[in-house]
């Protein structure tokens, strides 16, 4: 452990109290300009840390940043987030730094996190806001032993934790819309983009990215109708790191339930959370469009449709609009 | 024009022939210390040139390494290798090129080729025996406006071009085995590597491996039995470039009756150069191992076997052994 993990930990132990400077100096054994030192650092990750001449350091807020030592702290998983959890004030998107990792050999359950993103997306090339410090922008990389072809089944493992994670923390009324996105009162709040690279019979690597509007007290006039943020709906700035720790033990333990069950409970559980069966929706896809009613979303994530008259559609993918 | 093309253009015309040194500066309008030069970088590219003090220099054999040059020349396609050809003496394997390349945008119809590989790969991680100006290694990117399951269509689009590609330009029987071996006298001579980079709705890029057994007058004992060359087959060496040319017009002619009529007339093609329908294997995949006889390839490429109690079983992808 780092002497600056030692002070944090020390400073964690007292929060809210005040601890000379001369008291941690004997503690961690360095120095007290050694110890100035290290309060920079540690206010520069975020830590909010007063100083006063006579009563020395009171640790008073902690970062919030997904700082990996804060992500580990109180982590209940097995696997996931246990390895590598690479952390970036601002990065292009994070999917594309977990497929770079990926291709490099990174394995199963490393996590990519980032307070901005300058090019965050979502499906299909589309941008996702990604304001700094203001949303959770994580990706984690899986290495299923499944066929490609089943690869849509992580989607609806991502967004059933994703979903039971913001129902667990707080008091949103949530619900899934098919196929992944996750809503409170109609509008997004969170998003996943999964990405696999395979050969014809293999999935090779696969990279979950998830994005939440946590903090943003507005969003963009463009999207403003269409989503919305924890602190919007809540008026309340949330802790990220718990979202992100929730978040990984619940999408672990659906990881596990489809490799040793199947997919018959994710499914299950998946159809508690959505909104979308019995809606009448507009469906777009590539050159097609369809209205109807959703009957069903089937064994196999897909999307059944009874159009107007009367005829059934499988909906593989596509754009969902409620009507 | 380089300077060295237009020597070599100018060669190629009077092959066979001898030119002088003098004739040549001045049609190129070059010094006779630069032709001389020239002819020597020509040579290291595996151009066979003889030359004499009196007579000058005549080309007596073109390359045999697939030369992007010789590839373009009387390549009769509109995309695919009409861009960017990418040359290797020796890589690990042309589909991480390749992969590394679409990563970094390259468009539809670039191709890698190697002269060797260190890492040559088939199906799994398996090893493609890949000695040095032996064989084929092409990767041809795709960017294909498909959903990722549909990809195994690209494989029989390949199946197909790499077959007849080796029965329109040799008198070999050739044979596909499902998925995607290319047989003649049932040792594999060709083998296809696909893989795919998608989000869950649409494919980001392919990575379509060829690799082919041409000029090697021997095997490895321990694929001796199972694989074979050309070469061995005939007894002649092979210009590898006419086969590149070739494949590369045949797979876009297909690739191109995929996206404008389906995969039905892919799928037709594909059962006349089959040899796998009707036959007794022992087809394995990961933890399960069926024996039976094949009864079809639907409609899907799926295998469709049926076991010796008579239950039919649907095969997506494994290993078969012809029993």
């Amino acid at each position: 452990m780092s002497t600056k993990d030692r002070l944090l930990g020390y400073l964690k132990e007292c929060k809210g109290d005040w601890v000379s400077g001369e008291l941690l100096s004997r503690r961690i054994g360095i120095t007290r300009s050694a110890i100035w030192k290290n309060i920079s650092k540690l206010r520069e990750e975020g830590y909010v840390i007063e100083s006063s001449p006579r009563k020395g350091y009171s640790l008073s807020r902690i970062s919030e940043m997904l700082l990996p030592n804060e992500i580990r702290e109180g982590l209940d998983t097995g696997v996931f987030g246990r390895g590598e959890i690479i952390h970036f004030r601002e990065t292009d998107s994070t999917n594309a730094r977990a497929k770079e990792l990926a291709i490099q050999g990174a394995p199963e359950g490393t996590l990519i996190v980032s307070e901005s993103q300058t090019k965050g997306r979502g499906r299909k090339g589309r941008s996702w806001f990604s304001p700094s410090e203001a949303g959770i922008y994580a990706s984690l990389i899986l290495r299923p032993n499944m066929p490609p072809n089943e690869a849509p089944r992580i989607t609806f493992v991502t967004a059933v934790s994703a979903a039971e994670t913001l129902l667990a923390l707080t008091s949103l009324e949530v619900a899934i819309k098919w196929p992944n996105d996750i809503l409170v009162k109609n509008r997004k709040i969170a998003g996943i983009l999964t990405e696999i690279s395979a050969e014809m019979d293999t999935i090779d690597y696969m990279v979950v990215g998830l994005g939440m509007n946590v903090n943003n007290p507005l969003l963009p006039d463009d999207i403003e109708e269409k989503a919305t943020s924890i602190f919007i709906e809540t008026g309340k700035r949330f802790p990220k790191v718990r979202i992100v720790r929730e978040y990984l033990r619940r999408q672990e333990k659906y990881y596990r339930i489809l490799r040793d069950s199947g997919f018959e409970p994710i499914l299950r559980r998946w159809k508690e959370l959505t909104n979308t069966i019995g809606k009448r929706i507009v469906v777009e896809m590539i050159g097609k469009r369809y209205t109807g009613v959703v009957q069903d979303v089937d064994q196999e994530g897909v999307l059944i449709l009874k159009d107007e008259k009367g005829a059934f559609h499988r909906i593989l993918s596509g754009d969902v609009t409620f009507m």
